[in-house]
Formats: C-alpha cells, sequence, structure tokens
C-alpha cells in the first residue's frame, strides 16, 4: 500500500494554488499580484505555477473557470470588416453559450458572481483588464469603454434570459436567429 | 402575560401562505393554481390570502418579492407615442433599479433566479405571463414576445454588468446618460 497523504504537485497542490490566487486576485487586483506573491503564500515554488497554468494569465483564468484563451476570441471578434464586428461578437458569444462543455462553465461564472463577491470581483477583474483592452483598440470614435459594456449588456442579457430564466420565445430560439437579430444592435453599440 | 404559541393572522401565517403558494406557483405554473388551493395546502380560509394579499396576482408578486405593480408599471410603458416607447422603458427599468429600496429588490430576484430553479421559475412565469402581457398588446409587426425579449436581455445586462459586477465604466455612468444611449436600441427592439 502506498502512504496516504498529499504528494507534491498532485491535484491538491493544483487546488491550493488556485484557492490562494483567487484570494490574492480578488484582494489585491490582478496587476498588483505577482505569481511570485502566489507561490510564497501557497508556500510553493514559482516553477510549480508555471509548470500548471502556464503564466499569470492562465493561472488566473483557471481560477474563475474561464476556459477559452481571451486572445484569440478577441482576434476572432476583431479581425475582418468593421460593420461586420456586431455579427462576429454576437455569433462568438452565442456559440460559446450553445455547446455544453463550455455552457457549463459560463453558467457557472455568471451564477457565481451574482452570489458570491469574490467571484464578482475576479469577473469584474477579467473584463476590465483583459478582455475590453483586446477589443477597445478596434473601435474607433469615443468611450469604447462604455461601448463594449452596452454591448456585452446586450449579449449577457441573452443568456440569462435563454439559459438561466428560460424564458420563452428566446429560450427556444435557433442561434442563428438570434445573431442575425441581434448583430445591428451590437454594431450600432461599437461603432455606430 | 399572554400564552406563547402561533397566532391565527399572525407573521407565521402570512410567512406560511407565501412558502406554500411559491411551492405550488412553482409546480403547478401560475394558472393551474388557485387561490382555494393555496388555502387549502396552508390550511387556512382563503379570506385570509384576500385579507394579506388582495387577489392571487398580488399574492404571486408577493412570493417572488416583486414591488411594484405591473400593469401600473406597463402603463407607463405604453401610454404615449410608439417611438418614445424605448426611452420610457429604459427610464422605468433603470429608475427602479436606481432606488436603494427597489434595487434591493430587484437584486435579490436577479441573483435568486440565477441560483435556485424554484425562483427561475417563479421570475419566469411572472415575466412570460404578466409582464410581456400588458406589453406586448401595444406592439406593431410579428413575433411581440421575442421583441420584448431582445428588449429586456438589454435592461437586464446592464443591470447585471452595473449593479452585479459593477463594471467600469457603466456602473459610474449617469442613469440619464445611459437611459439616452440605450433608448434607440430598445425602441428599434421592440418597434423596429
Amino acid at each position: 500500500m502506498p502512504p496516504i497523504g498529499r504528494r507534491p504537485g498532485s491535484a491538491d497542490t493544483r487546488a491550493i494554488l488556485l484557492d490562494t490566487a483567487r484570494k490574492l486576485f480578488a484582494d489585491n487586483g490582478y496587476d498588483r499580484t505577482s505569481v511570485r506573491d502566489i507561490a510564497t503564500a501557497a508556500g510553493v515554488d514559482p516553477a510549480l505555477i508555471r509548470h500548471y497554468f502556464g503564466n499569470k494569465d492562465g493561472l488566473f483564468r483557471a481560477t474563475m473557470g474561464w476556459p477559452f484563451d481571451p486572445a484569440e476570441l478577441a482576434a476572432r471578434i476583431v479581425d475582418g470588416d468593421l460593420e461586420g464586428i456586431g455579427e462576429r461578437l454576437a455569433r462568438v458569444f452565442l456559440a460559446l453559450w450553445d455547446q455544453p462543455e463550455s455552457r457549463g462553465r459560463l453558467e457557472a461564472i455568471l451564477r457565481g458572481a451574482a452570489t458570491h463577491e469574490e467571484s464578482a470581483t475576479l469577473a469584474r477583474q477579467f473584463i476590465q483588464d483583459q478582455l475590453y483592452q483586446l477589443v477597445a483598440a478596434a473601435l474607433p470614435g469615443p468611450d469604447p469603454e462604455l461601448r463594449i459594456d452596452l454591448a456585452m449588456a446586450q449579449l449577457l442579457g441573452i443568456a440569462y434570459l435563454r439559459y438561466i430564466l428560460r424564458v420563452e420565445p428566446i429560450a427556444s430560439e435557433s442561434i442563428d436567429n438570434l445573431a442575425t437579430r441581434v448583430a445591428p444592435t451590437i454594431t450600432s453599440h461599437l461603432i455606430g
């Protein structure tokens, strides 16, 4: 029989790193928290964080259960003609919500942020510091962040009514129809 | 000393009626639940429900903590020229969220529906069976319910980002500015 107890580098260590990082990111913010701070607080070598999560970004996304690379998503939304940006954002967003694997993660984030202050803080930092910066640079005109807020509000509200409340008829509408319907609104918020 | 115990018509009775009603409405739906069913299940006289809640509508709104008369709200949104409907809906909605008393109730409904299936069911029935019917009749064109869904999604998303996540800059924007900004979107969803 192997000895019972915590093995270094085990699933336990990963969970401890996530708990520690979640707390430090929420308390001090993403910018003011280093990989070294988290390693020190968790009592492990910083190399272990790189081993599990690649870098600070990867660790941050893991703390909130975010299953995508935001830079890759942003590139899919920004690449192409500006008039098509609303349709691309709507389709990328709704496709993520329509796949059962990613829907589960997104639902957990949306529900968690609605009820736990720490989860809301992490989601807020993620949206403001990562997603917005990647998309805002591509937008012309004044106050790009408020424009993204209004566009994101439209899409988040659709996700809330469709997947959380399951209100009809929006819950049964096809993704294709919804994306077509809402694309002009999103484009108008972003570049109108 | 008065005797200790439950007095008929006390706060206890009101709480028991709310619990019973919440369960029956969620299980059987608003239409298939009568005041008599609820009185029977709670073991009280139906007159007591009228005493506390006025009627079935009032009882239903109390089960979900809804602090407004939906018919009165709908009248404020629908009355006036059709082109102004988006601005009126946005201002009524945002004003309710901006008053601390009603904001607390609305936050509780939004958070509760995100995490409790019974609360989500009640909110869904309320939106579909009461709010939508009051507004849909005033809208021209096809699929008025989907139009209301898209308009409500825009406003709910703003409430979620502003009051639950407190994402900037939308959290600090003035209500007046937000309503002006979002009114054309709402009007376009509702009558566009």
